[in-house]
């Protein structure tokens, strides 16, 4: 069909005006000031009454006449007589004639004959018990705030599209609003459809395909981001029926729906065909990557917007050009973008020729430079989410961005910081915990022969590596691990060590080539072969599943706990905190490695420290030693 | 009593490692990740299964054996057996054997016996019905994400203290986590005191000195600003025992309690007996201006603050010392300080001796540099709130701040900008109606004579003002306005104009000599006088209520309203919209004119647009033409 070829896809300029002509603004409502937070102002707002309501004592003293005082100072004070008191939140009893004067507390109403107050600081008790002595001389208003002075009836106070802050909701405080004119939320529906997907907290059946659905929480969470109101709808599955309800509901109850998820023709197929059996199609396919199959239109009276279905597609396309929409209908406004300007860490091609929003990350160099890098882990990962800082538009006709040529990063919001560390290396489980005593740091765990290559690169900060390969960096600190096999409880098979692995029947689960505990398995393998007086490689031949590796260092434990295998390469701590059988092979240094020009960062330094006072990590964690 | 004098103000880092010292973290809790947005992980979180949770087609086309494919290309295509098809979320049912392979949607789990798969776009249908033609080789592993390739079991997902976004509510969802482990959000009390304060919403009695409590729900807001959640306690007036039980509610309840509002002495001395009873007073009075008269100690076992009693103090002073301790018990990062340099607009005179945290707001002149000036209205005004845009700290030992001088400005918060248009002077139902068309204007109703000050001074974009006192600036536009005497409904007094005010018994109301509207009656009056061949001052002395002037432009009317008056100085518009009375006296122009280097200003262009376009605006308001 050619509306699944995206043969002609929209510009994305394109894109945002049909999107910014479709009408999703919500009907203004009013709200208590208490709960006013955050929204934005429907109408002008003028006071309807006096701030203050009355003529105000500003000082605690004595409300009297000013001409009463012409001439009064320190040497030669005026007497006048004390007529009476005035708290604040009481009606003055007492007018003030010429000679008297009434004390009053500070926030009091101005007696009747009065038009100054003297400050208490100003005044001695005069000889007499009823009488005042007043060291200075006042002009009439002297200390008092007239009514309306803050603010008067009529006037303005706060204008339309104004977000409510705790300073906003002061000045309506003070002119007595407790229902206030809002802005309406708009009301996003999300509709997810996709027969794998299953929602976080239901059970998952991994050998049947399923994954867990990750677009419906981003997407309402986006939603709520860009000051919406996200309503999810039931998963529809790949039941067309379901499907179809799903999205009538939502259009009927939201002013804006979107989709995402299935990857499956036929449930594009229903949306196109309730797309157009109710509303328009305006739109299918955005010349933008990621999110070329983005689908724009009208769907029985809402908006409708179809998002790509991998996290980090739907994501890029929200932000660029649903969230604007949104802010728009919720009369938000546009937040100052907030950009980084760095340089390029790798030289990354590029030649689609359609836009490019490309996920980048941010790395502080010894210098203080920001170094951007890609992060394009492809396929739907959703770890991109959070390796990524921002987005860097790489136009169409780029076909290269070269080592060190600046780029402008857009953060993803105004308060993203780079991390303070970046390493890449071993996946350990001392180091998880570790990096729980550094502030914001980012860890790619992608083996030590790939930490290596980033640090050499200049990429990351620290690489966490095993074995004694000299590695070019300055060394920060390490500890070591006990490794060996990870058997199921009770060893049933009396898998006693390598040579089982090579001799007997015993189904093997690797790491990948990667992971330095491989090498560290390898190394090992070789002494055995020089024992046996054998090649190695008919050792390794000799082993069910040499090849079959995985990827992190709780993966061959997992397997032998799904009973997919009868060893795995692990490590003990592992093995104890999944409470299965552990076959000791030895111990390896993990050794965490630093770029020369980068140890003063203060992330090094913390992780620095941090594996310095780890004690209590490594004596809690089996077979560690710091 | 010596402890009402603050006579031994703390430093203000002394009071800053006070409020650290109080403990305020709540307990951490688990919340579904839906609600998850904004909270601060407590732990860090590892996955506990594979992400994928197998190994997965990651395009649509063929599953098979890579060695199958040995050799293949465009010119000599393989041939292989289609044995069935795989959809995504289904269990793969067939294995593929050599010569072999399996029609797989993206997203599919890989067959076992396949290890690649080859995109649709590079097959062709084979001869017969059941045999695809690839047209490429292959290696293991192409087009196939394995399983943990995303995050595998035993990884490390996020760190405590992550704040949670869209980003990463998608990988928690990913590796189906749906409970959170997040930091409390610590709770806070807020406690007000002070007879005269009145809870918005609730009736008001200006004659008994009742105003409205600004801190209660400014101070709530802010908390919330700050992370933390409010909770407001019954007005407590000044009945102690009420007090003293809110108190103790409140302490027993929250992490945090504050107090504010009274400025009555015996409030604060039952504050200083709960205190001291149930806790320890660690600190009372601060050297920082405005906010000297802070509490900070614990109440029954929770942390207390006291902050002052006028909003700006209260504001300032929890923005410097509490939120802070807030953030921190919630365990969110302290924002990036937003701070923007600009130079001082005018000179300013400054010598208490104490740290001084000066309102300021910022306004941006004809060369796009950031000017600043003080913001200080003084007692209690609530108007400062939104008046001002951050916070000047001047030093104790700084005795003034030069015009020209720069200095740096602490935003309120990051998202603060400084207003598009700036403007001072006349007090003008039509002109607020106008403001409404500008993005976040900032006006002073502060009458023509201050208008014109400050235009010539410098400070402001535009001046507001009536006659025709050659304006010394850029005339941007204007409309006239109907002017005369506002009397009660139906004229009961057959008020028939400016002579009536003078021959008969007529209580009158004025405006202040910074109206322009006073100016214009003033030149009515010189007028009558020429015409009568008597001295102007003669006429005034004989207007009862000459000299009561008040502020705004409603101001007279409502006193006519209220029956304070028999007659006031105002608009037909105003009239009309109270539903009183009205005696023409004259028409008056209504200039806006524009500081000539500043014309080009977007949000001057926009008010300039705003009074050629507004025809709908005047014809709206009785009296008025544009």
């Amino acid at each position: 069909m050619d509306r699944k070829q995206f043969r002609d896809l929209a510009d994305p300029d394109v894109a945002r005006e049909k999107i910014a002509s479709l009408d999703l603004t919500p009907d203004p409502e009013t709200v208590p000031l208490r709960q006013a937070r955050g929204r934005v102002l429907a109408d002008r707002l003028d006071a309807d009454l006096d701030v203050p309501g009355f003529d105000r004592a500003s000082v605690d003293g004595y409300a009297l006449k000013a001409a009463d005082t012409f001439g009064a100072n320190e040497a030669d004070p005026v007497e006048l007589t004390r007529i009476g008191q005035i708290h604040a939140g009481a009606e003055p009893a007492v007018e003030v004639e010429n000679g008297e004067c009434v004390e009053i507390s500070t926030g009091a109403v101005l007696p009747p004959g009065a038009d100054a107050v003297v400050m208490v600081e100003r005044t001695d008790a005069g000889d007499s018990g009823d009488t005042v002595l007043v060291r200075t001389s006042l002009a009439p208003g002297d200390r008092v705030m007239f009514a309306g002075a803050d603010i008067a009836a009529g006037e303005r106070a706060l204008g339309p599209g104004t977000v409510v802050t705790a300073r906003e909701v002061g000045l309506l405080s003070a002119i007595g609003v407790d229902e206030v004119p809002v802005r309406g939320v708009p009301t996003v529906g999300i509709v997810s459809t996709g027969d794998e997907l299953v929602r976080p907290g239901q059970p998952l059946d991994s050998d049947a395909g399923q994954i867990y659905d990750v677009n419906s929480y981003t997407t309402a969470t986006a939603v709520e981001e860009a000051g919406g109101e996200a309503k999810l709808y039931p998963h529809a599955g790949d039941d067309y029926g379901a499907m179809e309800s799903a999205l009538r509901t939502a259009a009927e109850e939201c002013d804006l729906v979107l989709s995402s998820g299935s990857t499956s023709a036929s449930a594009v197929d229903v949306i196109y065909r309730v797309v157009e059996e109710t509303g328009e199609l305006l739109l299918h396919g955005v010349a933008v990557k990621p999110g070329k199959p983005m689908l724009v239109g009208e769907l029985a009276g809402s908006a409708y917007v179809g998002l790509p279905g991998y996290p980090v597609s739907a994501l890029t396309i929200f932000r660029a050009f649903v969230a604007p929409a949104i802010r728009r209908a919720a009369g938000r406004p546009e937040p100052e973008t907030a950009t980084v300007e760095g340089r390029m860490a790798i030289r990354e091609r590029y030649s689609e020729g359609r836009l490019r929003y490309m996920p980048a990350g941010m790395v502080t160099d010894g210098d203080g430079e920001t170094l951007v890098y890609p992060v394009d882990k492809g396929s739907g990962a959703t770890t991109s989410l959070v390796e990524a800082d921002g987005i860097v538009s790489v136009p169409p006709d780029v076909e290269y961005l070269d080592e060190g040529e600046p780029v402008e990063v857009t953060l993803f919001s105004g308060d993203v910081r780079p991390p303070t560390l970046f390493g890449a290396g071993e996946d350990d489980p001392a180091l998880s915990r570790l990096l729980d005593r550094v502030e914001r740091p980012r860890y790619l765990a992608v083996g030590s022969r790939q930490g290596r290559r980033r640090l050499r690169n200049g990429l990351t900060d620290v690489a966490v590596v095993t074995g004694d390969e000299g590695p070019s960096g300055v060394e920060l600190g390490g500890w070591s691990r006990e490794w060996g096999l990870v058997v199921p409880a009770g060893n049933p098979g009396d898998v006693d060590g390598l040579s089982a692995l090579v001799d007997d029947d015993v189904r093997f689960v690797n790491r990948t080539a990667d992971s330095g505990l491989r090498s560290t398995l390898s190394d090992a393998l070789d002494e055995l072969a020089a024992e046996r007086g054998v090649d190695r490689r008919e050792l390794t031949d000799a082993i069910d599943g040499f090849e079959l590796a995985v990827r992190a260092h709780e993966s061959p434990a997992r397997k032998v706990l799904g009973s997919d295998a009868g060893a795995g390469l692990g490590l003990r701590a592992t093995a104890e905190s999944l409470g299965i059988g552990f076959v000791p092979c030895g111990t390896e240094r993990v050794s965490v490695v630093g770029d020369a020009d980068r140890v003063d960062k203060p992330g090094v330094r913390r992780l620095e420290a941090a594996i310095d006072e780890g004690a209590d990590v490594f004596d809690r964690l089996a077979g560690y030693r710091g």
